[in-house]
């Protein structure tokens, strides 16, 4: 990694262990094993490095969730994919707990990424769920635009309860709770016109 | 207020505004008009401080739940009233976000009423729902459990998501999703055996 590299990677740890008010450029230098003449060459101070990290996590987090989306199976089962994919949950997810930073939130140009990694992944979720009330694996009564919201909501509301149980099994209890009121969606079959074989290539 | 209940609230804004780390005993002295001696009179320190106002926050939230689960109407009543109540959004649950601040999180001692609070608020839907499904306004196929939990952790994604956006919109909307999501396991009349005029005391 070049220098400009090291020092986001060690501003994304720091804003994960410490948050914005408890990160200070030295420590940032320190971890990076930068100079404080080389941080200013790259970067203009605390809030340009942190938009850097925020920034590479929100696309990483993006590109894990597009391929788990677009991946095989009905919108239930990507959905399912998505949500069951190994995570880190005790150490919570890494964009959604930046809205508790104040100084994040505080700071119009840090909560952008925040606030549109989020839209996207509504969308993201929504485009999931509608596909699937096309192909007939979801019922009409399902509305994708506030169940994708749900499950976003949902999500990030497992993550405070297993941080606060310090434990995982209430982030996999809401998980499967929220998957079970899907599962009430599935259309009986032929009781819709389902696109048959639409996930064989040879059907 | 007297001096320890003013150092407590100070140290409540204080947590809530800067978070742990970001929380020096000086600017909790200056907050509340105390001086050190006075401060370490009443508190042996900083972590000592944190655990009386992370309970006294306990203590309030679990009060107006209760006050609320426990008013007249039917369990998805209760639990729209609760979840409808008014809340300062944008501020975020003052339980909630401290699962995200890690100097809390690392303390047992400071986590702890953090993890009672959510069970049992989890607890305490589970009872309204349990009783709801008894009275036979709500269908056999709702788990109390799995679906207190996913409340809760409805509303906390709905706090993130807020906060995101800095909106209330998204709150409001996964708050509809959710209540939406309960109606349908309302039971069509005459599905079981409800206690006729539960509700009303002349009838």
């Amino acid at each position: 990694m070049d220098t400009p590299d090291r020092l986001i990677e060690s501003t994304r740890e720091l804003l994960w262990e410490r948050g914005y008010v408890g990160m200070s450029p030295k420590a940032i230098q320190q971890r990076a094993g930068a100079g404080q003449g080389s941080m200013y060459h790259h970067f203009s101070g605390k809030p340009d490095l942190a938009f850097a990290a925020i920034t590479r996590t929100a696309t990483e987090l993006r590109a894990a969730a597009e391929a788990q989306l677009s991946g095989p199976g009905t919108a239930t089962e990507r959905i399912a994919t998505y949500l069951r994919r190994e995570r880190d949950v005790l150490r919570g997810c890494p964009i959604g707990r930046l809205t508790q930073d104040p100084d994040v939130m505080a700071d119009p140009a840090l909560r952008r990424p925040v606030e549109e990694t989020f839209a996207w992944l509504q969308d993201q979720l929504k485009g999931v769920l509608a596909e699937g009330r096309r192909r007939g694996e979801l019922d009409a009564a399902l509305d994708p635009a506030s169940t994708a919201s749900t499950i976003v909501a949902v999500l990030q509301g497992g993550y405070v309860l297993a941080r606060a149980a310090n434990s995982t099994a209430p982030f996999t209890q809401v998980v499967d709770g929220v998957l079970g009121l899907l599962a009430a969606h599935a259309a009986s079959p032929g009781s819709s016109s389902p696109t048959q074989g639409a996930h064989g290539l040879c059907s």
